[in-house]
C-alpha cells in the first residue's frame, strides 16, 4: 500500500513529543531529547507496521520492540499508553517515582509491553539480535507450508551511544553473519552524545561498518519530517530477507526545542518557557498537560485493533495447525506455558563414589547431551571455546543460515565467536522471547564471564533464565596462568542479586546445578566447572545439593572442626578431614555449591550444616572475600594465580589436604585457648 | 633501503618456528600454531625495523611491541631470547612452569621486554592504542625543532579472536578518530579460531570495517613466504602519518605442520612425529632442541646493536635538549624516574566540618583541577560522561588530532566516547608507557566500570596505576534507577587482588583517596563518588583516611555498639549514633573508605578501629557480601535499587539514621542476652 502521511500523523507525532515532554517535566528528571527526535520514526513504525495486541501483551508472534537507547523511555511509555497497554496517563505522571511502573529506564517485568531491560548502552542492541535469533529458530522449527506461526519482526531503536559500545559491535557482526533478515534497527543519527557533538570521539563511517558486517544500510536524510522516507526505509528493511537492516535516520535531538541539536536537551527537563514555546509551535495549549487528541487516539486504537485481529487469525491458524501437527502444537503450547517436558529430570545422571573421577566440564557435557534430547528448547553455544567448554552435543546442528552450508536455523548450537559480552546480551534476548520458548546455555571460561558482566547484571535484574557454562573455573586450569585463572569472579557474581553461582564438587552436584538452573525460571545461573578431574564424593546426592549446601561428612559426637568448601576444593577438605581423623580430630565437611540457594534455606537447616560449637574453616581456590559469612578461617588465594601444572599451583597456595588440616589445627587450638563458646558466623547474622 | 631477504632470513624464521615448537613441546602445553604462522612477520619486523635496546629494556623511546594474541607468547619469548633480553634458553625450557619468567601468557613485570599483559583477547589491541596515545602526547608535549625525543612506533600483533572482541572494536574506532599514525597492527588472518574455520562465526569484511574506522588497511596475500611484501607493508604503514594501519597478513596457522591450517595446531603441542618432520623440512636436526644457528644469532645481535646505538644517539640528543630546554628535560627525567613533582600533595584541599556539603564527584572535580596544575603527567578523560563525572578541568585541552580543530596531541583530556571497556584497556596502555610518563584518570558511572571488568583485572594483575573516577556510585543517583545503580560493583572489585576501591565520605576522605591513588604506583584505584551532596564530617582528616579506615566518632567509656560505614553512608551512621546517644546508648563510628588499605594496617590498629566488646553494625548502600569480615549485622541492599528521588530510595531500603539505629538496638540486645564476650569478627580472623 502506498503511504500517505496526513495531518493526523503530524498531530500524532507532536502528541508523542508533548506527552514525552510532559512526562519528563512532571518528574523533573529524564531525557526529553531523543523522544522528541525519534517521534516521527516511532509513529510511522507503530502506526503502519507494528503488530502487537495490547490486550494480550505476551502473544507469542507479536513484533518485538527494543529501545536500546533506553534513556529515551519517555518515548516508549508514551507509545505503550497510546497503544492501550496498561500504562495510564497517571502512570506517565509517576515517571521515575518510587514503585511506579514507569521507572527511569525500561525494565522487563515492570511495565507491560517492555520486552527487555535497557539503558546500559549497547545491551538492547544485542538483546534484539537474540530476539531475532529466537524468531528465526522457532520459525524454522515449527513453521510448515501455509503455517507461518513464527514470523514476527524485531525492531530496535538505537543511538550513537549504543553503536560506540563493543557489545553492540559484537552482536552486529554476528547478526550479519547469521543473515537475520527479521531484524531492523533504526539508528537515531542525531550527532549528539553527552559530551557534545559526536565529532569529538565518534567519526567513523557507521554505515560502512555495518556494510562490512553484511547488513543492509539505508539512510533517511530527514528523519524529522520525511515520513514517507521513513516508511519506505522500513518497507525496504522488511523486504530484505537475508540481511539485517540498519536505517540511519538523521534527526535533530530535542526537535522543536530552542536548544534542539545540542546535548543540552539530552538528559535534563527543558526549561518552562521553552516547553511553552514548543507546545505552541506544535499546536498544543501550553497550559494543558498530557493531552491526547482524539485523532491520535483513533490512530492508535486502530493499531490495537489491527493487532487483535492479527492475533485472532494467528489463533485460528494455530488451531488448524494443531489438528495437523499435534506433536509440534503440543510442544509449542507447553513452551508458551513455561513448562519443562514431563519427566525431563530423569535425564539427570546420579553417581556413586565408585564411579570414575571426571572433570565437571565433562560431566556438563554428558548432561547437556542428555538434556538436549528431552528439552528441545535448550539451545547451547560457546564464545569460540567449544572444544574446551564441551557445550556441544554430538550430532548437534549449528544455528546457521542455510546459505552458508554449515547448518540451518533449526540448529540448537550457536557459534557466538569470541564475543562474550555479545553472547551474554544475545542470550538475554533469546530468553526474552518468552516463557520456555528457548532456554539459552552459553559457554566460555569462567574468567571471561567478566567480559560480559554488563549482560549478566541485566539477566539478573530482568529475571532471565540464562545458563552460563563457565569452565576452567580456577587455578586448576594450570598452565594458562593468572590471566586466565579466575580468583575474584565468583565473589563478583555472588554479590550480584538474583544470580545463582554454582560450583559443583562432583557428578551429583553437577546434576543438581543443572536441575536448579533449569527450574529457576527467573534467575540466571553461572555453573563454574573444572578443567581437572574430580572424584565422586561419598555422601553427595542431587537432592542434598539442590539445597545449595549440605553436610557431606558427619562425625560421631562433638566435632572439633567443620570444613566448608565448594567445587574442586571439597575433595581437598575431605582429604584434610581424613588426615585429622587419623590424629583423633573429628572434622565435619560441608559442601556449599551455591551460596544463594543455601541462603534461601531455613535457619535451622543452615545452622545444622554450619553449626555452633566448633571452628569453621573454608576452602576455596579464590580470594576469600565473602567467606566470613560462613567461616572463621579461610583457606584461599588472596592474590592472582600462577602459570604451572595445576597440582603445583594448588600446592603453592597451600590448597592441599595437609596444609588445610594444619590450618584447622590452628583454629581448633585458638578457640580452645579462648575458652568461650564458638559461634557459627551464621548464628549471629541469622539472629540479626 | 631496498629489502633483500636472503637465506639467513629464512633460516632465522625457521629458527623462531622451531624454538617456539621446542618451547611448547617441552612444557607439553601451549600454543604452537600462531608462532609458526607469524614467524615471518615477526622476523621482518624485528630484524629490519624494530628499535629497542635489550641492555636497557626501559629506554623510553623504544618501539613498543604488543602481542595481543598473547597465547602466541612462545613467539614473543623466543624473540626476546634472540634479541638478548634476559630470557635464556633455560627460561624457554621453563615455559609455563612454576615461578618461571615465561608464564602461559605474557605478563608485564614478569618478563623483561614484555610491555603489557595479554592473553585475554582484545586487551592488547586496546593497550597498543594507549601506548600510541602516550607517544603522540609526549611527542607533542616535549619534542622541539630538531629534537624528536618521543617518536617511537607501537607495533601490535593481533588475531581473529582479538578482532571479534568488542574491546578491540571500541579501541579501533577511537584510534581511527585520533589519527594515530604511529600505530601499526599486524593481523594474523589465518582463518582459524578455536571452534574451527572463521567461516562459522566471523565472516565480516574486516578490512572494510577498519577502513570505516578510518584506518589504512594493507594486505599481504602470502604472509608465509612473501617477506618483501611484509617489509613493504610495514614500510607503508610507517609512512602513513595520519592513520593507524592494519596489515592484513594472510598466514597458515601452524605453518609446516602436517595439520597446518587447522585448529588442531592452535592450542596443543604437536605430535612427536609431526615435530620431527617439521624440523627436517626446515633443515633442523630433529634430535636437537632449542637450536639457534650462528647466522640467526648474528642477525639479532645486529638488531640489538642497532638499538643500543639508537639509544646512545637519543641520549646525546637528550643531553643537548637538556642544555636548551632545562625545564622540559627536568620534567622528562622526573617522569622517567617515576617521581611525582615535589610538594604536589599541597594541592590536596582540607576541609572543616563547617564547610559546605558537596557531592564527592564535585570534590573530585576540584581536586582534578588543582592536581592538573601540579602534576603535568595526569591525563584525564571520560567515556562520554564528562558533565556527569566532572573529570574535565576548566581550560583543559582535548587530546585530538590537530586536523579536526578540536584540540591537539598536547591535550590532557581524552574523549573516549561511550567505550568503557576500550577506555579501561587504553588506560592500561597509557600507563604501560612507563613510570610517571603519564598517569591516566578515567571517568564513567561506577555501574559501568563493570563493562570494563576485563581491563580492570589486567590493571591489577599488571600493577598499573590507573585511576577510575567512578561517579554516581549508588542508589543515591536516584531516578535513573536500578539499571544504573551499582549494588554489586564495589564487592566485585574488592574481591580483585591489588585493586584499591575508595569510597570517600567527605572532602578530606576524597583528598585521601586521590593521595593514595596517585602514590600507589603499582595498584589501580577505583574512586566511587557520589552524585548527591555529602556533609563535611567532624573527625575526618586526610591523614586518618590514608589508613583506609579509622575511628571517626569515639565515645567515653565502654561503647555499646560500633557502626562501620563507607562513603555516603558514613553520615547516616553518624546520625544513627547521635540518635542513640540521646537514649544514652554509646555508639562509636568507624569510617572504612578503602578496605584494601585498611587491611594492610597492623592488627593492633585495625582492632582499635573495630574492637572487641560491642557489636559492630555496617552501613553501606550495597549488597552486604563481604561485610561479615568486619561486622556482625549489616545494613545494606541485598537486591537491586529503585528508580525514584534519592532520599526516597534510601528510605525504602532502610538506610536512614533511624532505621540504622533500630538495627543497632537489636544487635545490642541480642549480644547482651547471649551473655558471652563479643568478639570483633576481625579478632578471630586476624588470629587465624
Amino acid at each position: 500500500m502506498p503511504f500517505q502521511p496526513n495531518q493526523d500523523d503530524v498531530k500524532a507525532i507532536n502528541t508523542i513529543r508533548t506527552l514525552a515532554l510532559d512526562t519528563v517535566n512532571k518528574a523533573n528528571s529524564g531525557h526529553p531529547g531523543a523522544p522528541m527526535g525519534m517521534a516521527p520514526a516511532a509513529h510511522v513504525l507503530f502506526s503502519r507496521f507494528f503488530q502487537c495486541n495490547p490486550q494480550d501483551p505476551k502473544w507469542v508472534n507479536r513484533d518485538r520492540f527494543v529501545l536500546s537507547n533506553g534513556h529515551a523511555c519517555a518515548l516508549q511509555y508514551t507509545l505503550l499508553h497510546l497503544l492501550g497497554y496498561k500504562v495510564s496517563i497517571d502512570d506517565l505522571k509517576q515517571f521515575r517515582q518510587l514503585d511506579s511502573i514507569t521507572p527511569g529506564h525500561p525494565e522487563l517485568g515492570v511495565t507491560e509491553g517492555v520486552e527487555v531491560t535497557t539503558g546500559p548502552l549497547g545491551q538492547g542492541f544485542a538483546n534484539a539480535v537474540g530476539l531475532a535469533i529466537a524468531q528465526a529458530h522457532l520459525g524454522a522449527t515449527f513453521n510448515k507450508d501455509n503455517f507461518s506461526l513464527f514470523d514476527n519482526y524485531t525492531y530496535m531503536f538505537t543511538g550513537d551511544g549504543c553503536l560506540m559500545e563493543g557489545v553492540a559491535s559484537e552482536a552486529a557482526s554476528l547478526a550479519g553473519h547469521l543473515q537475520l533478515g527479521n531484524l531492523i534497527a533504526v539508528y537515531d543519527d542525531n550527532q549528539i552524545s553527552i559530551d557534545g557533538s559526536t565529532s569529538i570521539a565518534f567519526t567513523e563511517d557507521v554505515g560502512k561498518r555495518f556494510e562490512a558486517y553484511d547488513w543492509q544500510v539505508l539512510t533517511v536524510e530527514d528523519g524529522n519530517d520525511d515520513l514517507e522516507g521513513i516508511y519506505k526505509a522500513i518497507e525496504a528493511a522488511r523486504a530484505e530477507k537475508n540481511k539485517p537492516t540498519l536505517i540511519r535516520l538523521k534527526t535533530v535531538i530535542g526537535f522543536g526545542s530552542r536548544d534542539q541539536g545540542t546535548h543540552g536537551v539530552h538528559g535534563n527537563p527543558l526549561k518552562a518557557d521553552d516547553t511553552v514555546e514548543i507546545k505552541k509551535k506544535f499546536g498544543f495549549n501550553p497550559e494543558e498537560f498530557f493531552v491526547v487528541p482524539d485523532e491520535t487516539k483513533k490512530i492508535y486504537a486502530d493499531v490495537a485493533k489491527r493487532g487483535a485481529e492479527a492475533e485472532k487469525k494467528w489463533q485460528q491458524a494455530f488451531d488448524e495447525y494443531k489438528a495437523k501437527y499435534a506433536d509440534e502444537a503440543a510442544d509449542i503450547e507447553r513452551r508458551i506455558a513455561g513448562k519443562l517436558p514431563q519427566g525431563w529430570e530423569k535425564a539427570l545422571p546420579e553417581f556413586k563414589p565408585t564411579d570414575d573421577a571426571v572433570a565437571s566440564r565433562k560431566l556438563s557435557e554428558v548432561l547437556l547431551a542428555k538434556l538436549s534430547t528431552v528439552i528441545p528448547e535448550l539451545v547451547s553455544g560457546s564464545a569460540d571455546l567449544t572444544p574446551s567448554n564441551l557445550t556441544r552435543w554430538k550430532n548437534a546442528v549449528d544455528f546457521q543460515p542455510k546459505a552458508n552450508g554449515l547448518g540451518d536455523y533449526t540448529g540448537r548450537y550457536i557459534r557466538y565467536g569470541v564475543r562474550e559480552h555479545g553472547m551474554g546480551a544475545i542470550a538475554n534476548g533469546i530468553a526474552a522471547y518468552g516463557a520456555n520458548l528457548m532456554i539459552p546455555a552459553i559457554g566460555t571460561f569462567l574468567n571471561f564471564v567478566s567480559y560480559a558482566a554488563g549482560a549478566v547484571r541485566l539477566s539478573a535484574l530482568s529475571h532471565q533464565r540464562v545458563i552460563w557454562v563457565a569452565t576452567h573455573d580456577s587455578i586448576g586450569l594450570g598452565e594458562d596462568g593468572p590471566t586466565h585463572q579466575p580468583v575474584e569472579t565468583v565473589a563478583h557474581f555472588r554479590a550480584l542479586p538474583n544470580c545463582n553461582v554454582w560450583r559443583p564438587a562432583d557428578g551429583n552436584e553437577t546434576s543438581a546445578a543443572y536441575y536448579m538452573a533449569l527450574t529457576s525460571t527467573h534467575t540466571p545461573s553461572i555453573l563454574a566447572l573444572t578443567r581437572q578431574n574430580l572424584p565422586q564424593l561419598e555422601g553427595s546426592s542431587i537432592e542434598k545439593a539442590n539445597k545449595g549446601g549440605y553436610t557431606l561428612v558427619e562425625v560421631d559426637g562433638k566435632p572439633d572442626v567443620t570444613f566448608v568448601a565448594t567445587g574442586s576444593e571439597v575433595a581437598i577438605a575431605v582429604e584434610a578431614a581424613e588426615l585429622l581423623s587419623k590424629q583423633g580430630v573429628k572434622a565435619r565437611v560441608a559442601s556449599l555449591p551455591c551460596w544463594e540457594v543455601f541462603r534461601a534455606q531455613d535457619s535451622q537447616y543452615k545452622l545444622s550444616v554450619l553449626p555452633d560449637g566448633a571452628p569453621i574453616v573454608s576452602v576455596e581456590a579464590y580470594t576469600t572475600m565473602g567467606w566470613a559469612e560462613f567461616s572463621h578461617a579461610h583457606c584461599g588465594i588472596d592474590t592472582f594465580g600462577a602459570s604451572a601444572p595445576a597440582k603445583q599451583v594448588y600446592a603453592k597456595f597451600g590448597l592441599t589436604g595437609e596444609a588445610v588440616a594444619k590450618r584447622a589445627e590452628k583454629a581448633i587450638s585458638y578457640f580452645r585457648d579462648l575458652g568461650h563458646p564458638v559461634y557459627s558466623p551464621l548464628s549471629h547474622q541469622l539472629a540479626l
